[in-house]
């Protein structure tokens, strides 16, 4: 290690506020950290690669904010209180500047989570932003993919399409309304949201690669199908006035939401909007889960509804 | 994430061995883990990029393994048990092959240790490996970088110096002897070495940086300095017949060796050789802590010894 790898790693244990379940942070060979009695570890990792996860003129806060926001909203969809967390950070060059801006993001999402950072690297190489968070849910008490059953509500937080709309307005270099620009640079993961849901959902997953997508892998672990109504879909006032079919598709299709999509009985109607407005977060109800495979979109008529485009891909 | 992304993640849930306290591993939004009661959680982070941490031509079964070892050295100089890892894996293109080759070096050694690999992701990117690694050790039972005291012994276990002779060669594309290029390649975590420390070291460190590198940041922690005879410094039969000076230089500061550096009291001499004999590795007495700070290296005149250059740097 270098002067200027030990120059950027002090610089991010000054930036720490320690937990008093940390027992050894950063500065070890590794973290070493109390668990709460009884419960069970919730742990995640999502790595965010410039020109793939984020457009290379994304700003370092926004992404230090991010790259921590989309591994909490997986702990969210898990039902979880999220504790630890550890980050990998490859830099082309050796930049504090840079540094410090990224960790003005990042900790401003830590610390209004109780999150401490524990551990991690700094290496050379590609800008690329890997974490893993940690977190606790009660035996027995996660939300899982694999417990919706036919007759299940389907429900989302939040409105969706937001993000999608921003970054084709960051694509083609357009003005962005600041509401629909945060959607995208700095998504809200649902943690309250996901912590209230216990004992109530059914089933749960976070909205990262659009909603029919990341249904359809719910579906898939629970064995059933499910129907979308699109028209029931929340749309923000930043999207109300666009055109219906892109609209529809950012909706249903549109990656980088990180609201969560659940299922619950429809006797628990009263009990999911009692849960989510102590959670502060709105929820819709979308849909209904059914027997068979796959999610079937339908449109104001009930008719059966097709993408304009594939949803999002990796390695596409 | 496309149809490409599935596949290489269903490639790497077959290759799994679950262990029964994994109770959701890959396949929703975080892994599920039931912690052993009354223990502490050791966590560790460590990132491999191409062409900076390995050679571009490295095979990737050998990535797979030494990606996963690297973690598992800095658990075993804590002295914990691993149980449990994640892996986020940036590939250029998706590559089966490629993938099924680096699982094949990925898992050996996770199946050697029983690590269950419980979650993380696959992205489009340059080549990079990111690997976090859990494991438990008994609360209070860690061993720590910051706990050396003057007069202690200071340890090193293994030979120092293979993996440097090792990286020259194949800088210089020189043949290497298979030993050589095994402990390049395929270091050897010291777990069992580090299990039986515990109660015996009074601080522990793995080696990295170069054993000077790295002993300084032990001393660092502990408010101690150190003394290092360079004579005693453990040597394999591959490195004997070498220039002293350049076999000196290597053992001292040569990076990637991956051995434990670790203090005890000098009272503790047999005990420590018994233990690592129990772990079957061997271990050499090769300086003793001081009063002060630094790491003064002495050749066998005891004089004071200059290194060639210095180790290893990042961002250099």
């Amino acid at each position: 290690m270098a002067n200027a790898e030990f120059d950027l790693i002090s610089r991010i244990r000054a930036r720490i506020s320690a937990r008093s379940d940390v027992v050894l942070g950063i500065g070890d060979d590794a973290a070493l950290l109390q668990p709460p009695p009884g419960k069970q570890l919730v742990v995640t990792t999502d790595t965010l690669n410039t020109g793939v996860h984020f457009p290379e003129a994304t700003s370092p806060a926004d992404l230090g904010w991010k790259s921590l926001a989309v591994n909490l909203s997986d702990l969210a969809a898990m039902g979880a209180t999220p504790t630890w967390c550890t980050l990998s950070l490859s830099l082309q060059q050796a930049d504090s500047a840079w540094l410090e801006a990224f960790l003005d993001g990042f900790m401003a999402l830590a610390e209004r989570h109780a999150v401490s950072l524990v551990g991690g690297d700094t290496t050379r190489g590609p800008l690329s932003v890997s974490v893993t968070a940690m977190g606790w849910v009660e035996a027995g008490g996660a939300l899982r993919r694999d417990g919706a059953r036919a007759g299940d509500d389907v429900w989302v937080t939040g409105t969706l399409g937001d993000a999608a709309a921003a970054l084709q307005a960051v694509i083609e270099a357009r003005e962005i309304a600041p509401f629909l620009r945060q959607r995208l640079e700095r998504p809200t993961p649902r943690i309250a949201a996901g912590q209230r849901l216990g004992g109530l959902a059914h089933s749960c997953i976070d909205l990262s690669d659009g909603l029919l997508a990341d249904l359809g892998h719910l579906c898939e672990c629970s064995g059933v199908g499910a129907e979308i109504d699109l028209a029931k879909l929340p749309v923000s006032p930043a999207l109300d006035s666009l055109d219906a079919a892109q609209r529809a598709h950012w909706q249903a299709c549109g990656g980088d939401d990180y609201e969560l999509c659940f299922t619950a009985a429809p006797r628990d109607f009263e009990g999911v909007i009692q849960a989510l407005d102590f959670a502060e977060v709105a929820a819709t109800r979308v849909g209904r889960i059914v027997a068979g495979q796959g999610v079937l979109a339908l449109d104001a008529e009930g008719e059966r509804w097709q993408p304009l485009r594939p949803g999002y891909e990796h390695f596409a």
